[in-house]
């Protein structure tokens, strides 16, 4: 550890061994000193989950993408309270991804990456989710110079309490991105969510997904930057009020 | 099925064996008529987890506390899916619970009970989480009580889409509770959250958890009614964006 550099938790959903793990350590180093803490194997849509019913293990290994870092046996927020609280003798920023595949929408609340972060800002981290909003041909480079000159200016400026940025970034050449939007979570809609079959002895069993049917990406929304080629910015909040409706609410006969 | 009855999806976190699921059951059974649909085994603070990369099995069984319902081996919101997409022909409400213990402030996002009823939300419905806010010496029947009522007022009057309720009921006979509040989510606090300890074969474990050391229950919050004996109804959405700090964002240097 270098004297007065930032301290650095980094982690995914995507588990210790995805690549895009080991290109946010790298991007994130030339900022600060990296710890490492991800699943020993991949968690997608493991939404806000912890584990609370049973103990945990963390185990150092070598990351085939490069670095070094902490397999642990839990989701993606148990590895930021386990990072922050038992291996970090302090934490300056919380940065989670880099997320093959994009979150965006409805879908953040599914999201181990955007939990993670989530949970950062619960321990009272700034905290980062970041995507790359791709499934194929993914070429980390543009998100990972994105994401440490980020990193800096929330290392810099600080973000409010409970504030977090989700994060998702297009797959182009730098030189192709259509600059920096600042969004709001947009609205996703999904059709055939289930599908039913039946296995060799008979008995039924249920695939859910569904394709995107409609991407709900109206004016100023995470969706509409992406398709725009703009890298979006969502800052996040963890209170779910819906403070506009309270007011209908007390009017209801409630005895 | 009786002609015209409301079509009412029932699921929990604490799994098809739980008092809490088969009380909900009874109640909503006067209400409409009841489909339950419930995790195959305790999936407590599993998040707004869904299960994309494996299949479902779902099974009728019965339930040791009355009644007869699908055990499925997905978590609180693939249950909602499976319910709503391949169980019922119309579903006109979701209700998840009754959890045993509250969901409060920041651990609502950690909640299945919770996450169970955004995804009914998402999918379109009209959806109540609704626990009971103590551990010990639970009695489900002014929650019960409660909840029919409730829920004929939110098939009566509907719900803005993308609006759900989450209900919090003190562990009071009816005759103490003091009335019904409609409230924020609140905030708390916890400290010590990892406990390392060594197995026998000296290696380390973690347990997550630490005590709650402060109930940072403002006026006008979820805990606060709770604290109060009121029965807490706070009105959440799915649009986590922090609208206000948006301004401040297009301020920093992106380039």
């Amino acid at each position: 550890m270098q004297q007065g550099r930032p301290q650095i938790l980094v982690t995914n959903d995507d588990g210790i061994y995805a690549e895009g793990l080991s290109a946010l350590r790298d991007a994130l180093n030339e900022v600060g000193d990296v710890t490492v803490v991800a699943p020993e194997r991949p968690r997608s849509a493991s939404g806000h989950a912890i584990t609370l019913h049973k103990p945990l293990r963390m185990e150092n290994v070598r990351m085939p993408w490069g670095g070094d870092g902490y397999a642990c046996s839990g989701t993606p927020s148990d590895c930021v309270v386990l990072g922050i609280f038992s291996l970090m003798s302090h934490c300056d920023l919380v940065v989670s991804g880099i997320n093959l595949g994009p979150n965006l929408g409805e879908d953040l609340t599914y999201s181990g990456t955007v939990s993670a972060a989530m949970e950062g800002a619960i321990c009272g981290k700034p905290a980062i989710a970041v995507s790359l909003a791709d499934y194929e041909n993914a070429d980390y480079s543009t998100t990972s110079r994105f994401i440490a000159r980020l990193a800096r200016q929330v290392l810099a400026n600080g973000l409010p309490k409970d504030v977090l940025l989700n994060v998702n970034v297009p797959n182009l050449p730098e030189a192709e991105i259509q600059g920096v939007a600042i969004t709001r979570q947009g609205k996703r809609r999904y059709e055939g969510r289930v599908e039913k079959r039946i296995d060799p002895r008979g008995r039924p069993y249920f695939w859910l997904g569904g394709e995107i049917i409609e991407d709900i990406a109206g004016e100023g929304s995470d969706g509409e930057a992406i398709r725009q080629g703009r890298i979006s910015i969502t800052p996040l909040h963890l209170d779910l009020t819906q403070h506009s409706y309270a007011e209908e609410l007390r009017g209801w006969n409630l005895g």
